[in-house]
């Protein structure tokens, strides 16, 4: 057993990101009970069969392939990998996960991205337009193939259907494959702005991943893949980005747990939710949002005093400095974010007198 | 929960594996208890800290970097596309788990391995300079740099401190890396033939891993860097390959509980009783044993009758035809191996007539 | 011999570029002469030797690597393959050969590129030194370790003494190699705006390049490597990316024939005399600059009507629309440009009348 | 011009290698008659396009892609890179070029080489069937997709029909597609052992190329792409690897003059002829060959004393040891060996007496 207290060093509250805590409880009950069983290896199991019809009756579709690695970085190089050639290009926002924050895996197996100034976080025709405009010079260019878009985005924010199904129309038109990143597909799908299905998702993109690590898991994600031929040969790619778990079983376990009935989606408005009831009370003691919370990201405006204060009690990213006085913060919820704290935070706030 | 009895249709008893099961009680319980602590992502909490903490006091070492990876595949890609240039090669076995079970990992991060014929799935430093020799036109060949052996081999033979220092002063002497897989190295280092103890490995070797996953936990190996200067960027290396877990403390905290005491060679230790048991019972019953016991891998040569009815309780791999009338299989034993299914086994051999 | 009047349709005289001719008389009868003579292969020739022992003296350092590669990107490629790690990253100038016409050839070998909007085609230690603000969360972000800049620039501006000094101090604080295209290298040592000697390019950068394609060769760069260590190994990166030409000769005669005297330097003055002439023209006839001429390329800002009208007679590359009457177009000049053409070209811009 | 006397001090006559001199005089005039003639770049140059068209004609098809690249290292790179998906493998012989003389450049392109034993330099159905019958373990294996052959292969051997024809129908029936590299593909064709035509060769492979650096050209290979998709976006390959030359021209003129007529073919047939006499010669004074000579590559079975004598008048490879007293030494010869050193050589063969 861990030595006793070690952990009792974290006094703060962490509403820093939405991996902070382990897995939901029912998912790690499940995991406890299936122990024991004897499973074959590397994704061949019961339980990662199990989980997979789960989510095709999720999508609708029993044909689709599905395919479990254990991070968001690995989803994201390895679908990538699997639907280029070498000189095909990604178009992607700047402010792309794949672009900040995965240490260029996707560059590091050959392709480049072209970066694409983000509306709202977003992607738009318009703007993937601009790119392919610019570049045209072939062979001096590397071809844009694939588009990434990430829902939620980065910043919280999510597609419509009118906005999704406009970027699919000028994929098709322009040979373009759309992929999107799932991280936090739970909460984009659970937000109140959200009109999509996940059968849409499924309808209006090439390739796509759910999110396990950040809604409810221990670790995992789950990449579906619509086209047949890339589906058939997809396993290697998972294998040889070194994510075919020889225990396959501890992530087709967790999935079958959360899509066996609605866990998933539970979890995600239970996130959301913590974020709405943040926001309000932020915008309630009479400060302002940078932008309207549309998923589990909470952009606030404070004084710096009054972050000051917070960070004594909080943890949580200071996004940007808003002026002088003022500062932008982050603040993310889970569905393990504590009611109690965030209502300490609320009064923090509420009670702050300069 | 899962539904009930899912698991159940696999009535057969497997020895074709040492990752059909999930994790030792003790760590999945340690998984249990630190579950709902908040801690910081990407490897930076408390349990990985702990985790590391021990390995080194194990290594006696303070001062090597340790990092954990979700699998085998992913802990001997990253680790040699750390050590190596782009222009560098690896001199491996051509029984190398590397060669035959990864699925190109090596080459697709761009390096040549150069193959060598096995002796006993060992290399010596008469096969390594073969290489040297076969590999000297340069700049038309790569260059050989860096030696990768498994430890123990992938036929569960182990190397002798004799053996590993020898190979060791060639590599010094021709400047290269010498790079130890790891996968099995609890049962290498718990063997009857083993003199070899994780301080030598250490000493002999640049960088090796430990792992986890064959050995009681659900996933996780650890990399343990010795040179400070590799150690330094290891970590963009780990994130690059997708391998670093957001919530890198489910890695933490097993290796904190299989390293905390001795638990880790404990579980090893009984691995390889089970399979010595298992083998002085094929030996009993007046069969060969294909090469002796060393590890947890039992290569039986048997009749093809009694393979046939062994086959309709167990699985297992049957590695060969030895000739007309007997086959070579390959039994694989685990902490987790139930006496009685062995008992069971050893009967049917002992009682089989033609 | 070629069908007779085959290359005859083209009619134009071809501003275009500054490659549309062969070699320089001069260097392609050392070719000639030397063309029998039997020679060791894959750059070992006396030939090459000798190149590089011209190039050297020019330098005012026998103790550099020089290599020969037969084209630009390939000196780019090799170059940043051997400098880097996986996960070290490049900056560059958006505007930059590598970012934007070389077919991700520097990501084909897993770099990621930071772009960093350019000043009149330059970088500056105040935008470089955005970029590495904007990527210093490791390890999520690449680690940028190599400055690319190209002199002259893409758009045929030079780096001064003063701005290429301060961008060394900047690289030698941040631990950046300097790296410099060099493709018109010529051009900008022989500008008017140039204060820089060859050996000053030696001094303040890591690794650079000399090109041979634009100013005189048929083809051929020759990059310099400083560092001893780097340059040991630099043969296998040539090799590696099929750029050591089994006739390395063709390249060392051609070098030999280049920097022998000063024929190098004569040539690209010349095309920057050229350049000068023609600005000098067009700016005589009444019309304006986009920018001022600093090498051997012109950015001239013209009539639609007009620049229809020597559409008739010349091919060049229309830049961009300036506005609904006016555009941007640009004229490369060479060694090769006929000064006849040059002179037909500035009568029609100056007799033009709408 | 170079200094005079430079390449004398190469006293010894050269039979090491095919590519010891310059181009083949009639291609060196051609580069100097167009030399001064306008050409739009990177291989859009009417005089490439003569050359395709010449090529074409002589493989009686106007309809395949013919690419130009400087060197056979990038002819193998790029033409594998543009055939291969990330997790396909090669296979090859062990003796191949790829293999054993490109600095690991189809390794660095990501993809794994598998090693066939060779049989008289060549694959046979039988050995490739050897190596897809030990890398079906699917997904952890690289999945085999295309085959490796040179003709001429590394030790001069050539493929009859029979052969090449029965390794077409192999790989047709699993999928693979077969690639020829045609380094001395003028010396297999004109042997007096082929019955291979050129438009054969086209028809029983899926991509291959013809060499210009060993059979007249200052450098350049055609790459022949059978496939109209796979030759639609090949030349984005070439540029990616850096051979897309600026001065395409310089490798189309070459091409138009080897293939307007039969000059391609007459210089092997004379390399060929001078390889056949010196191995009349050899066997007339009562020595014996290694192997029968099919192309321009002699191995010669002599004594240590004669060996050395010959070595004080000419360079050439000591191949091995064949015993104590008597080692095989590599002859090659080429369009340009000297008659006269050749009945040099063999007077000395012919008049040594131990």
């Amino acid at each position: 057993m861990p030595a006793a207290g070690a952990p009792a060093a974290k006094a703060k509250y962490s509403l820093l990101d939405d991996y902070s805590e382990g897995a939901h409880p029912e998912v790690l009950a499940a995991l406890l009970q299936s122990n024991g069983t004897q499973e074959v290896g590397y994704g061949r199991d019961t339980f990662s069969e199990e989980a997979k019809h789960h989510i095709r009756t999720h999508l609708g579709n029993q044909d689709v392939g599905v395919f479990f690695v254990p991070s968001g970085t690995s989803a994201n190089a390895i679908s990538i990998a699997a639907c280029l050639r070498p000189h095909e290009a990604v178009v992607a926002a700047s402010s792309g996960h794949i672009v900040t924050r995965e240490t260029g895996a996707v560059e590091a197996s050959g392709h480049k991205i072209i970066n694409v100034v983000p509306e709202n976080g977003k992607l738009t025709p318009a703007t993937i337009n601009k790119a392919l405009d610019d570049n045209w010079h072939f062979p001096h260019m590397a071809k844009p193939r694939l588009v990434y878009i990430s829902n939620a985005t980065e910043i919280g924010t999510v597609y419509t259907k009118t906005e999704l199904t406009a970027i699919k129309r000028l994929c098709e038109e322009n040979g373009l494959l759309l992929f999107v990143d799932g991280a936090r597909i739970g909460c984009a799908l659970t937000s109140a702005k959200n009109d999509l299905t996940l059968n849409d998702i499924l309808e209006l993109t090439d390739i796509f991943w759910i999110g396990g690590t950040k809604n409810g898991a221990l670790l995992g994600e789950a990449v579906v893949v619509k086209h047949p031929q890339l589906a058939e040969d997809f396993e290697f790619f998972v294998k040889q980005h070194g994510s075919l778990l020889a225990k396959g079983r501890i992530m087709g376990v967790q999935f079958a747990e959360l899509f066996r009935e609605n866990l998933y989606f539970d979890l995600a408005r239970q996130a959301n939710r913590a974020a709405e009831k943040l926001s309000q009370s932020i915008v309630g003691a009479g400060f302002a949002l940078r932008a309207e919370t549309e998923t589990n990201q909470v952009f606030a405006v404070l004084p710096l005093d009054l972050v000051k204060t917070l960070q004594q009690h909080f943890s949580f990213y200071v996004w940007e400095k808003y002026d002088d006085e003022w500062a932008v913060i982050r603040l993310l919820t889970t569905w393990a974010t504590d009611p109690e704290q965030l209502e300490r935070f609320s009064s923090i706030v509420l009670h702050w007198t300069k």
